[in-house]
């Protein structure tokens, strides 16, 4: 039975159900799973651990590549399984227990999770469970559409619980490269100096011994979520086209510009999206999830090769990926996320990197991560991987948010996940602002005038120049500031009245 | 005239006075000069330009390694001849300048100036100023106390001028090893894998061509300034010295430590100076300035081997040090700051980093640079290369400053330098919180139990539970945690009246 797909002798007798396979996890264990962005997650023994729960509670802490699809955070959340979850989620009931202080949630950069884990800075995984689309004659198991933090969660963990799931073609095999950084204090250089090269094996090199159990599953990704480009989103796209071909036309860039980075979410895409009408060829990505818009920048012939750490696409791309995975496959690879997200590699290859602000403040200083300063939207992810280490680090935004009654750039951000240091442009569907080189005061004149929505640039510089009276480097009046995020949360809207009436 | 110091044929012919090499900086222009923590900074060509500016006003934009001595910034800034400076500074005059919005600072990541100037990302440097200790037969520079940014600033300017400081033993040469990352798109990997490893050349190389003048001085670098160890640095470094011995215990760390770099100051000093009376052996250090401790630990046979961008001595120990320098020199290695600080050889070799924090929060959230969130006080330097890539991040304060009047451990700072994600360990006399792994909420407990001081405890325990009231991942109220910052403005004092009644 599954004679191609679990080739190593012997481990076909571990196949059992995932009831069974979910009595391996006990309460107080620390579960490392696998899945990335909605791509490559548990199927099975997630669902049979929580149906377990209800009769017979349990808890544990839940380590995963980034947020899980196929509604586990919810269903795990409701079962009560969940004490402790690193280092991202994106599901609104998880959230909404994150955010009462029900489940303590460890919010990290994505590529440190597995190197804590190395250092022994966490507890130990007890036991990873693992998606993959087959097991090699050696016991190496290769993944699905997601790497994560698979990789290091098998190796590092006493037992390992496999899901071979049947949906996914036995032809992503080849797809992964999995490289693991040597051990300190013998660490090495990682080799890699270009997106297409393959630094590893194409499976998880894993004692076949720890193999514990083995789960069949028949069950797709949960399709992304993205919205298309809409009429703002396309501005924003528009603005940072313009901006790279004046850097192409000034000699500092290549017309193949440099590899690309986009997070998740809509207007990410939307502006990777941009470029397949762009003059710019040969495009490469280095980015840690691949969506619609580098396939579309594939098929269109702009982008040659791209690399990341899963695959989230909406469900017709799924389709024509996975029924034509040969082809694709000579353009795509997938990596663990310590690597895809690695700042000695982005650092090294000059990424152009593009992630979504919740807000940002007139200095630059960006928040990613939480709503009104306190309450947990999804998590920072990899953009303070990619922002810090980047040759050019964008974060877009719409200017504005709920009908206007929200800007998203304020006078102070109530939380800060990324500091001026590692903002180096800002795009609104306003206008773009390059920051590069600039001061405090003179990265707010810009950010005022290029990218604050018209409804709220009159109060944002009258806010500016009081500042300034005050002097400093980074003026503020830090009560009037404040006063933006507290207006809104009891009044429902930033504008005080002076500025909806001027608006009006 | 010179020739153990100016060996290449023809070059002496270029000896000039400090005053005519400044003849060569004009109005408008962006120099880059050498100094980095008041060590191996220009000593006679930025005097002479300001005396000129005292005739003929010009303004430039000066860029350096980090701090200069020798009151440079000091006269540069009261001569009006500063636009523009980046990427650090510690001088006061400057820092009037700075806050009053009459300089424009750009405060920087150390590792990142370079960077941005080889991707033609800031204006090109017009001409480097360099002090050295020789040129050599093929007119590679030969620094002296400090590489900083001057091996690429001489590199990519039009035009050097160096200033030969005869003060300086010539058996500095060797000390240094310069290496410059190849240019993308075809950047290797930085092969340094231990700090005590050689990977340059012992010079600058650069076309002699571009040596315009030649001046000649004999004037040493300022001492430091920092202050010897005081009860509470003690009992900061006792708290830090039992965590190690913990890790070590638990087999997290041999008894040889992880390289350790720290900041520059009085704290981080002496914590450094704690580890003189430890049980820990075999030392090395991979940073960015090299103190008084490093010296002492070398001293003590504690420290093996040192690598930083610049040695930055009290009076007493740079005697000593140069005396004795060919004994020292096997113990030292000075590098360009791009390669002591950069994040691929700190992540690489998973630094232990002790850095100063003005403020923190309960949270775990770094204020290093902001003097109430606005006023600029010296700059970010290398913080944020180091806490971002190390393998233990600590951050070290005294719990209280002026007479108790402020804390340093706020409920929110006013300014982010470095965001929780960056922060494993907060040390105050007090305590030490151990943040691996803990989610806000459990940060919070521990930063104020362990780290706050008591005449602040309860207000913060206060804070912190009416904040948690309102939810949320970090929970905050976030006008009552601005009120700290503003009754200290207003008042004097951050203690409130219920606050201080206790404490009486």
């Amino acid at each position: 039975m599954h004679h191609e797909r679990i080739r190593r002798p012997g481990l076909a007798q571990r196949v059992v159900s995932a009831d069974e396979a979910a009595t391996l996890i006990r309460d107080g264990m620390t579960v490392g799973m696998s899945g990335f962005t909605r791509a490559g997650d548990c199927k099975a023994v997630p669902l049979a651990l929580a149906e377990r729960a209800a009769r017979d509670p349990l808890k544990i802490s839940l380590l995963t590549g980034a947020s899980l699809g196929n509604d586990i955070d919810k269903i795990l959340a409701e079962a009560d399984v969940i004490a402790r979850r690193m280092p991202f989620q994106a599901d609104p009931t998880l959230r909404r227990k994150i955010n009462a202080g029900e489940v303590m949630f460890v919010d990290q950069h994505l590529s440190e999770t597995v190197e804590q884990l190395r250092g022994r800075q966490l507890p130990p995984v007890d036991i990873a469970v693992v998606e993959a689309t087959a097991i090699t004659e050696q016991g190496g198991i290769v993944p699905t559409t997601s790497v994560g933090n698979s990789a290091s969660f098998a190796i590092l963990a006493e037992k390992i619980i496999v899901e071979i799931n049947l949906k996914m073609p036995t032809a992503l095999e080849g797809l992964h490269d999995i490289y693991i950084p040597t051990y300190r204090p013998h660490r090495l250089p990682i080799p890699l100096i270009a997106p297409e090269q393959r630094i590893g094996v194409p499976y998880i090199p894993v004692d076949p011994e720890k193999i514990a159990a083995i789960v069949i599953t028949d069950k797709a990704d949960s399709p992304s979520n993205v919205l298309p480009p809409d009429a703002e989103t396309r501005a924003i796209a528009g603005h940072l086209d313009d901006f790279l071909r004046n850097e192409v036309r000034h000699g500092r860039l290549p017309l193949s510009l440099q590899p690309l980075q986009a997070g998740i979410g809509t207007i990410a895409n939307s502006v990777l999206h941009g470029l397949i009408d762009s003059q710019f060829s040969n495009l490469k990505m280095y980015s840690e999830v691949l969506q619609d818009s580098t396939i579309e920048l594939i098929d269109a012939g702009k982008l040659s090769f791209a690399s990341a750490s899963s695959i989230t696409l909406s469900a017709p791309l799924y389709e024509r990926v996975l029924a034509d995975i040969e082809r694709y496959k000579q353009h795509l690879i997938l990596r663990p996320q310590e690597i895809s997200n690695h700042p000695e590699v982005i650092r090294r290859l000059g990424l152009i990197t593009i992630n979504t602000a919740l807000e940002c403040d007139i200095y630059g200083n960006v928040n990613s991560t939480h709503v009104g300063g306190t309450h947990m939207m999804n998590g920072i992810g990899g953009s303070g991987d990619f922002a810090r280490n980047a040759h050019l680090s964008v974060f877009v935004t719409k200017s504005i948010a709920k009908n206007g009654d929200i800007s998203s750039i304020v006078p102070f951000v109530a939380h800060v996940d990324h500091t001026e240091h590692d903002v180096d442009l800002i795009v609104t569907e306003q206008g773009l602002a390059d920051l590069r080189g600039l001061a405090p005061r003179e990265r707010a004149k810009l950010i005022i005038e290029r990218c604050v929505h018209p409804i709220y640039r009159d109060a944002m510089r009258d806010y500016f120049r009081d500042a300034c009276k005050r002097g400093g480097q980074t003026p503020h009046i830090l009560e009037e500031a404040i006063a933006w995020h507290t207006r809104y949360r009891d009044t429902g809207t930033m504008r005080s009245v002076t500025a909806s009436s001027a608006a009006a």
